[in-house]
C-alpha cells in the first residue's frame, strides 16, 4: 500500500451563476484591480493509501460523485501525487 | 500585454480548526470510503492582461493580501499560466 494525496478541484459548470465569485470580483475592482473574469472553484486533497495511482484516482473519483461534487451544477477533475 | 490566468489556492494555516472539512470527511468516512485525512482550499482563478509572467503573478499576489486570503488564519501561493 502506498500513501496518495489526492486532489478533487470542483467548479461549477460554465453558465451556472456564482454570485460568490461577482462580488470578489467587484470588491477587487473596486480596490483599482484590473480584471477580465474570476471564477472560484472548492479544492479537497484527499490523503489515503492505496496499491495504485489508478486504485487512488478512481476511489477520488467516486468520493466527488458521490459527495464532494453535485453533478447536476458541478464539473470536478482529480490529481493524485504519491505522499512524501 | 498578453493574457493570464493567475490561479491563487488559500488554505487555512496548520493547527488552525477545520469543521467543515471535518464534517465531509465523516461524512465519507460513513459512505465507506477510508481516509487519512482531508483538507480543503480555496481556489480563484482570475483572468488578466499584463506585461510578463512576474506582474501577473504580482498582481495576483496583492489580491490575495488584501482580500482574498486573510494572513492571520491563510496561506496562498500563485500560479500563473498564459492564457489561449
Amino acid at each position: 500500500m502506498t500513501a496518495y494525496t489526492a486532489t478533487v478541484t470542483v467548479r461549477l459548470k460554465r453558465g451556472v451563476l456564482d454570485p460568490e465569485a461577482e462580488t470578489t470580483q467587484r470588491a477587487l475592482e473596486r480596490l483599482g484591480f484590473d480584471l477580465e473574469d474570476l471564477r472560484s472553484a472548492d479544492r479537497f486533497e484527499l490523503d489515503l493509501t492505496a496499491d495504485s495511482t489508478e486504485e487512488a484516482s478512481e476511489r477520488a473519483d467516486e468520493m466527488a460523485e458521490r459527495l464532494l461534487a453535485n453533478p447536476t451544477i458541478h464539473d470536478y477533475d482529480v490529481e493524485v501525487t504519491e505522499r512524501e
